[in-house]
């Protein structure tokens, strides 16, 4: 009967706060049995999620940018672009973007880097190739729904830890804060070395057009701190241009070195418990449910321990 | 006939970017007939948008909050929470935020604000009032609609430059980024100091649950940068929270402290054929065009003039 979740909620933390999200880590249980008819809040699955929920990050496909203030970690899917995939991980490996800079930072849009004003020759990887904006065919892995009224897809939800849109049999990564791309002038087959992380709202309407093929996993603070465009083009000039010491490939570094990286598993039963309570918002904090939850709003959880 | 509205790209530039919006400042007007059959880019809608689609920002309910890194400037719309914008002004009239700080700050959520840790007693302002969350009855100004399939609301759109939903003789302002609100605890009548500002993709699941009532007009990225907390609680410690110099008026600092902010008109044939673009997409750079927006996906247009 009384199989349900209790945690002791922090009084003072609460009564400043925007809801119960703020006592996590003070949060008790009290029952053991849990589960039940009742929904856990966002804060508690993720807290209490059993190791066999979270992966760890792929290594082999992750880029550790090394800014001045700090390591950002971002983790790519190459079934949504094979080709870009293998051509960054060429371009990193020989060093390529190692003292270049982010240029061009748009107030909640947009970070962008690469040799745009110094420009360098590839040697192992290419500078263009044919966008991969898209992909049809067989999902590459579980694909959990999160909203089935998606204003943009028939449907989006979660692959392998990354948002993802399907349409009459074709797919694609979603521009949700954190999202890596390339970006192209007006040839679709113009990108391939100049690279984007996505700030502040969802600019979904980029769907579609850029091969997007990663996410943030660690370190999105250091791309909010980054110095900013003072016009809206975003462009900085060349004494305010953000330095990239260095590009590396997780697996390519000292184990010591990377971060263990754990990524909730979403076709996990944790994530789908997660989007149910990001939509449905149990906590008793809430006056009003809103009971929507759209695909950007269920950010995937990640977590670090120790080095690996 | 070719009444087209044309305007040169910059190579250049485009050839590095996400599209033409780049090009802003640089692109030229060939015909001088324009309008037309053909939609403009959001960009060069801005860029031309007569002074008549643009008003001066009300300095009386502007606050001034004045950070280690700048100043933001926020402005106040009163007909969506009278009792609690009288409130923050007598606050901030008494100079209650002067020395205090931002001691919250969760990456892509919020940035939260007041005298949690430095309690003081407010002698003009109250502590806590009841929540105006929404408002009900007659608009307060022309309404100029963004999404009729809001996820969260019958229909999003615009009322003086501030982002409103309605739904059932309800409405309320929605949680866009650089939306000012009040935190609170469980109790709806708790809230009145503590302030928050939203950073990043849009929480619309907090709408109607706490008084939402002002936008960043300018500063944001002071807010993007603020020392954020290590883990999901955005706590700082003592000594990494973002001091508050002081927090003022518009209307009460001298003339030549002001900031001349010019907000677009969101009853302006500009902002509607802004929408109109930011849905449609027009820039040759789009290969798919998206046919929608989100109301938080046209931020009302800003421009600092002179001092006033």
């Amino acid at each position: 009967m009384s199989n349900r979740f209790f945690f002791y909620r922090c009084c003072i933390t609460r009564a400043l706060g925007l809801g119960p999200g703020l006592c996590l880590g003070l949060a008790a249980l009290v029952s053991s049995g849990a589960i039940a008819d009742q929904l856990r809040s966002p804060y508690e699955i993720v807290d209490i999620a059993p190791q066999s929920d979270w992966r760890a990050m792929d290594q082999d496909n992750s880029l550790y940018i090394e800014l001045a203030s700090g390591t950002v970690v971002i983790e790519l899917f190459p079934a949504m672009a094979p080709r870009h995939t293998d051509n960054i991980k060429a371009l990193v490996g020989e060093g390529f973007y190692d003292g270049l800079s982010i240029y061009r930072v748009v107030e909640g849009f947009v970070a962008q880097g690469g040799d745009a004003h110094d420009p360098r020759e590839p040697r192992a990887g290419r500078r263009s190739l044919p966008g991969e904006f898209i992909q049809r065919g067989e999902l590459p892995g579980t694909f959990t729904a999160v909203d089935d009224e998606d204003d943009f897809a028939a449907q989006s939800g979660y692959i392998n830890g990354f948002p993802i849109a399907r349409d009459g049999g074709l797919f694609w990564m979603v521009h949700c804060p954190g999202a890596f791309a390339l970006a192209r002038g007006d040839d679709p087959a113009s990108g391939g070395t100049e690279f984007y992380v996505v700030l502040g709202h969802a600019p979904r309407y980029l769907d579609r057009n850029v091969t997007v093929f990663g996410a943030v996993r660690h370190g999105m603070e250091h791309y909010q701190q980054l110095n900013r465009g003072v016009d809206a083009s975003g462009q900085l000039e060349p004494q305010r241009r953000n330095p990239i010491k260095r590009i590396r490939l997780g697996s390519a570094l000292p184990i010591e070195q990377r971060l263990a990286i754990d990524v909730m598993r979403t076709e996990s039963a944790s994530f789908s418990e997660l989007v149910q309570s990001r939509s449905r918002r149990p906590e008793s904090w809430f006056v009003y449910q809103p009971g929507y939850v759209d695909v950007c709003g269920v950010p995937v959880p990640t977590r670090v321990g120790e080095g690996r």
